[in-house]
């Protein structure tokens, strides 16, 4: 950590700071250049990070020198790790290929799309029961009915299932049912979610929050690895935007820039990113080109009798014909996509 | 709700686009200009809502001509709406004057900073017993020791009480506590929460969300006025931005457009908006010119051993002298200052 | 500065640091971290904002320590200019009140507002005779008859005037005929058009970019500074964002912040931050009650009939009644409103 | 153009509107719904951009129909375009590979890197002769001495070249030596800038402003080609960002947004996208995977001692490497690396 001290920070207030800082068992080095001090700490930095060190009279600017997060880091496991989703592996390679509807609406509709995603490639299969609308009078997904029915489709076609958990009540019920538990955008900052899932059974796909930097993104990763879950899926869906050219602004920068902070796999949502199908192939593809584990993709058989977010679901012939064009630019950038058994061809 | 349809949309889709809405009991008018065939629909808005109508092949845009709330809405309540908290009128020219540390630290804390505030003119004491922090290894929060010493300082001073509540299985402990419930920025869309504090005793505080549109803040009041709970205090805190010359960007024009479609109190939280205690009083000031009805403002008696915040907080004395001058202003602007038993001089 | 290594830095790589740093005159301050080895570098820091030194090897992080102008910083003046506009000083506690279309129309539309805005209190007048538009298909403005008109109205109605330039060959005219020369936002980083404006006899108002933050305004202002004209008013007139409530986001905060940065004067303009005129004079109060040195709007007798932003104009009598208000407001504040003589009452 | 107007619109608001329009030369089209009245205007719509219809009283929303570019839209050339830089065809599947160093230094650094980049493939060289810096005291380029080495190492080389010009004063001067003129980001709005290359006889290079939309830049290529100068290449390099992991927001869906919308070529820059070496190859292969005709990327052989943008260039055998990679890439893609003689393996 370093301090920087204001211009006119008086002698006492200097002494003030390195008082302070041996106070709470750092060593201190002080460099007084022509206009302004500094004053470097050297120890443990975390212990600091609870301090209101710009509070201290006389501190202008705080530098922090060490990342705010540690089991999420590169330091802490320096190779990329491999999550399992029932037996798929994400991460290191090996592509995490999520397709369904947005909500889970009957048995019947689960049947049909689960079907086609799987034969088009899919390995992992997507479905809301819990649905977080802006609207509390929008469909709020089936709860329970719909957790079951997406259980007994997955088994049917022996894919893994992934779905949203949005009460912290919900988690146990989520993690009997689930094989990979989803907090969203609008919960990435539910810190209290966030400890609860780190306690499941199951992994955890993380979507990015629609302000989040970088770093927040790690910080919320960093709980749910500190409550004991190890394994987290990082998902960038875009962020906000003076543009309204897109529904969110796809960072595709961030999968790159995670990766040299991270060991945590990180996928791509670009139907979220783009809230636009004529958009979704392309940018599925930059995602996989910049690196990404894998692609989350909203399909539907019938988008404009969806329940929700029908707008942005890609037909299942479209999301065919995606999965082949994927999987010969990832066989380029050499990865994968395993089947929903975990063979990697 | 008004559809323009593609250039290049077919007749068939025209008409498949008319029987649709026609089938959902909507009367359609046609408009076809020289490039674009137009179709207005006709009808109870709201239950368009619900449907995704841009996936119906042909639509290019959908444009909606009500507001997707009622019950926040001017519409649904002309006048400005006056929500009591403890005796204290907040709304209507009457203004919240919200003040105290970002967390209760101790018994000794509260006392001394609520004596403070009290004396400078606060009508309500803030204080947080649960913290969303962005570290999990930074402080907590007391929990419910906290919310104790709140409710003695509170009464012991005379002074209705505000505090975050964060996960939905606190709520009913926290309205056994409080005068006035928060949600925070973080949670603003976590509509499991929402609900929950729609069914609480006491008003709620709903913060806005670093990058919710003020269409977005209104849709999260009205999940807690849709649950029962009238009474819902909004508070504009800042929105993320590009400059890091203030932690968030005031946004003080969203509290006169908010005024200008909700009947809702809205006040303005210069602590976080800024996070720079220099220029706090400025901005107070301007969130008073603009219109606000009322100002949260994080003081502490010592900042620089603040567990939490510090670095923003007002002294005691900077926030009595805030005070006189806000009332002053106030006072031009036709509204005042309730004190803490509600009376109205 | 302060160049913080990377975790891996090598014994060697430190060395070139350093030797690179003696080189070019610096002394330097080696203190090694348990993580990280940090290079304080004491001298002239100016000399090193042209050093690409994040492309030395082993270096992470640089810490600048001084901020990268100095003309327009309060260390080179402490206390606030006042800069004149024909006879009316602007800062130091006396607000610019700017009022006026948008375009220059024609005589008759600039003698119509001219009277009004006068008898209301403006005491600058306003209008564009080149208009930068985003689309080459509207009204670009009279030129240089719409120089001639603007001032003329303005020696009849006695109103020192500003006008945009928008053209580096055209600064030498535009500054025979105005008394203040506006650059727009969208040429705030026209760093030619800036040198040239620094070159002119008369002051000029710089609008805040877009996007530009508070040091990029400091910046371009610097330009200005650096050519010799010392004669610089800032405006705000608001950013980007993602919320479409209003046109722009008013960045209030950021005219405190510009405050304690530098001693020119900062002005606010309403008009373009919201393009509501419904939130106009809220905003203009809270730009009043924040610290501005001044107020920038939009009058058109006839918005319907404007040639360019029509829809955001205040009508004359609208505008009499805020300069009322404002009025109050300012004195209140310990400001006031000189007369477009320059007298101060 | 559709009229939607306030709930509370007169009768006779309604007729003004209608009569108002149909003095304009408009048929008119009344919808009377349950709680608004909308009108829809039938005729050239590129007459009404000029008029400010939110101005007229009763009107609440205007909702344009068409889009208010047409040279550079699908409508007025549905094929993409492509675009001759010397005898480099871009666009239509042959990509601009871009390279070269921010600033030009001097002879001999030209020809270092010319000579590299040549042999790793690029097909067009850059350098900066006028540096639009934001610091008026940072390097500002060797003016007409930089155009005459471009133009000597150019034609040695025998690869065409790109430079950017700042000033409408310079334009003839900066079509005499380069095959391409960039305006950059900053200048994406200077209007007066736009309408002089769209005189000039050679291509444009139209960087992206830091927050201009899609619709945006899309406008300000209409101005260029307004102008009687078809050929327009767009670059996107970054949006401003919330987010300081990167330098500004890689906005790569708006590749693909723009292809939806114009035939002009579109390349992107990773290197001013991200600022960050280590992420600009990922990016890259981003930008070529969903659809851009190009890369724009900055090589220097030595950054440390760059006099601009050192830190965010790559050395020439990273680039080498990016480039074999890219061609491999492109060819999965369907597309090409034309050489800089033209020829299309």
């Amino acid at each position: 950590m370093i301090l920087i001290l204001k211009p006119d920070a008086t002698e006492d207030q200097v002494q003030h700071v390195v008082a302070r800082a041996e106070e709470m068992g750092f060593q201190t080095h002080l460099s007084r250049g022509t206009f302004r001090t500094i004053v470097g700490l050297i120890g443990n930095e975390e212990k600091l990070q609870a301090i209101p060190l710009t509070a201290i009279p006389g501190v202008a600017q705080v530098v922090p020198v060490m990342s705010p997060y540690k089991l999420a880091s590169l330091d802490a496991h320096p190779q990329p790790s491999v999550v399992r989703v029932g037996r798929v592996p994400v991460g290191g390679g090996n592509l995490a290929m999520i397709a369904g509807p947005c909500a889970i609406e009957s048995l019947e509709q689960m049947r049909t799309i689960a079907a086609a995603v799987k034969k088009a490639g899919a390995n992992i299969l997507r479905g809301g029961a819990y649905k977080p609308r802006t609207s509390p009078y929008s469909f709020q997904g089936l709860g329970e009915d719909g957790l079951k029915i997406l259980r007994e489709v997955g088994d049917e076609f022996d894919l893994p299932v992934v779905t949203e958990v949005t009460d912290p009540r919900c988690v146990e019920r989520v993690d009997q049912y689930a094989d990979l538990l989803q907090v969203g955008a609008r919960n990435m900052q539910n810190f209290v979610l966030l400890s609860e899932v780190g306690q499941a059974e199951h992994p955890v796909l993380l979507k990015r929050g629609m302000s989040a930097t970088v770093d927040d993104v790690l910080m919320s990763a960093e709980y749910v690895l500190s409550q004991g879950n190890s394994n987290v899926i990082l998902c960038e869906r875009g962020v906000k935007s003076f543009d309204k050219a897109t529904r969110n602004l796809f960072d595709v920068a961030a999968v790159a820039a995670v990766q040299r902070l991270s060991h945590l796999p990180i996928i791509v949502d670009p139907s979220h990113a783009t809230g636009r199908p004529d958009l979704i192939p392309a940018c599925a593809f930059a995602g996989i080109a910049v690196g990404a584990d894998g692609v989350h993709i909203e399909v539907h058989h019938c988008p404009e009798e969806a329940k929700s977010d029908g707008p942005q679901a890609l037909l299942p012939e479209q999301y065919s014909e995606l999965v082949d064009r994927i999987r010969e630019l990832a066989s380029l950038m050499g990865r994968r996509i395993p089947t929903a058994d975990g063979e990697v061809a």
